[in-house]
């Protein structure tokens, strides 16, 4: 076993977009595993939009990720050293391991994944956080009824991929929102979405909200946000009264910081869309699935059956090598992946 | 019996705030109920800012009052006159009459009201849609809990005054904002508040938030959305994670119909607003209280005893005179009034 390990840091913070400068990758000593821990080598990491804000010293979620600090995530890897009782060497575990080939962890924060019953990139994707953040914000904030309708941009990644299909199930009429006509493509014959509309097709909202109102000719009962942006604006005057807007995300706006100016926020003011809620009777919720994680068996034991049967549809982007995951990771902030961004580390 | 009534019709659209000129007294034939109907004899019309929107041609929840129409809203009046079974010439009944002295309607919208258990005047405040909509809205989507923050604007007005009382009974910590130092007192002396701040004493949303800071040092859990504008700048930064905010009203906002640029509306930007509700994962949800009827008969279980053993307090501001019921709604619309805003009209 070699005694060092590779790992990527935050080496300062971004101006706006990430550059490859605020990322430097790293050789640091292997840790050994105390009492009660494993020592990992990851096979696979997750790139996740909200990796962006933990870039960040502002207010969010959690803390952010320190300068000079290991950049945070998920990943799935094997455990090639043991201290835990019930986890041997030699089986899968997911956890928080962060940007790095290998990983120390504590066993309270870590899930077992079988190799045998679905790919080990499926506990990061389909079947872990996004997969979970899709079903559950649908379930429960979005509560869909048969015959509404149903709008999700992103609509190719894991979140929007798992809202749309389990919507499609329950009998929605489902609209993605995706970048390109390929991926658009792939969310109506992939995915099974009833329509899917290339935002980079439409200049602003309105002419975005005009298309829109084609495929949605019965208004929108749910939209399920993890854009923000221009989406939002076309979308929140077609929503129909009691509509429901579960909110996971804005990538639209990560980039912004402080949310300074910029064309979307000149023209979406507070009041408008505080009145867009009051007069619809909207149900707009905040999420974040980290709170959530009693209901994770609910959504394994309703989802993993129909990954299995080929019912739920998996996309996957895998980056190669460690070295490569901050440009895999500019590339996703700016819809530049197609489906679940991972790097295969090994 | 004269057979002349008089009314307030709707002359003109208010351009921003509305004016005398807005509004005409007329004479008109006093109408003769038909099978079903009743005519009634109106003694209290109520006035409440959500009548500023019925004078608007925009969207809204309602269809706007007609250029010439007769301004609507609920009042209490005596049977004068029936055609309808089971309802007699004496007995009083609330219904959507407009401003008016006499109206004939039909039965299916009608309350009938017990002069004998409380002032007829309730059935348009504290008893009334006012004081249930504060009920249920903190109920159903404030989801109080003892120990817990509150903040609600409008403090003595009919519904900021039963969300307090309310909140208060259930153990949480309850704060008003009101327009003067003598309505701040009586949020307190009066209503129980724990505290009121006067937001005429505020400059901006920056001071308010500071005096609110002191006032509330665990944070705000639930914040009961009827004004808009500078309280909720002000309170947007203090919201707790998980915290809840029903909207019902923004009568900050009322006066500007399209939402056109005033002071609060140039700092308070959707995303801002929208990243505030996802990154502490609150619950907003907008409602109208026309929605809910159904469960009125739950709300008057829970709150009539109380508003009959003292535990609940009233307040009312009773104006004479239809002729003045223009001059004492323009008031309203400014915070001019005390209490529940009513028309005595007999």
């Amino acid at each position: 076993m070699s005694d060092t390990m590779k790992q990527i840091v935050l080496a300062s913070r971004p101006d706006g977009a990430p550059s490859a400068d605020n990322f430097r990758l790293e050789e640091a000593a292997v840790p050994t595993p105390g009492d009660g821990e494993v020592l990992v080598r990851v096979h696979y990491m997750s790139l996740d939009p909200y990796m962006r804000g933990r870039m960040d010293d502002a207010k969010s979620y959690a803390a952010p990720v320190p300068i000079d600090g290991k950049m945070e995530g998920a990943a799935v890897g094997e455990i090639i050293e043991s201290k835990a009782d019930g986890f041997e060497v030699g089986e899968f575990v997911m956890g928080g391991f962060g940007w790095a080939t290998h990983a120390v962890a504590p066993t309270a924060g870590l899930a077992k994944v079988d190799p045998d019953t679905a790919p080990i990139t499926y506990s990061l994707g389909v079947l872990g956080m996004p997969g979970f953040t899709g079903w559950f914000g649908l379930t429960e904030y979005g509560r869909p009824k048969e015959g509404e309708t149903l709008v999700v941009a992103a609509a190719t990644g894991p979140v929007g991929s798992m809202v749309g299909q389990v919507a499609k199930s329950l009998g929605l009429r489902v609209v993605g929102i995706a970048g390109g006509p390929e991926k658009c493509k792939l969310a109506v014959d992939h995915f099974g979405f009833d329509a899917c509309l290339d935002h980079h097709a439409y200049d602003d909202a309105g002419s975005l909200r005009k298309a829109l109102k084609e495929e949605c000719p019965k208004g929108i009962d749910i939209y399920f946000e993890n854009v923000g942006g221009k989406v939002l604006e076309a979308v929140l005057p077609m929503m129909n009264q009691h509509g429901r807007i579960p909110i996971c995300g804005m990538i639209a706006w990560y980039n912004e910081g402080g949310l300074g100016a910029n064309a979307a926020e000149q023209t979406l003011t507070g009041p408008k869309l505080w009145r867009t809620i009051l007069v619809n009777f909207l149900s707009v919720n905040g999420f974040i699935i980290s709170n959530h994680w009693n209901r994770i068996g609910e959504f394994h034991k309703a989802i993993a059956p129909k990954i299995a049967d080929g019912s739920i549809a998996v996309q996957e982007d895998i980056t190669e090598g460690l070295e490569n995951a901050p440009e895999a990771f500019i590339k996703l902030l700016t819809g530049g992946n197609t489906g679940k961004a991972i790097v295969k580390l090994i």
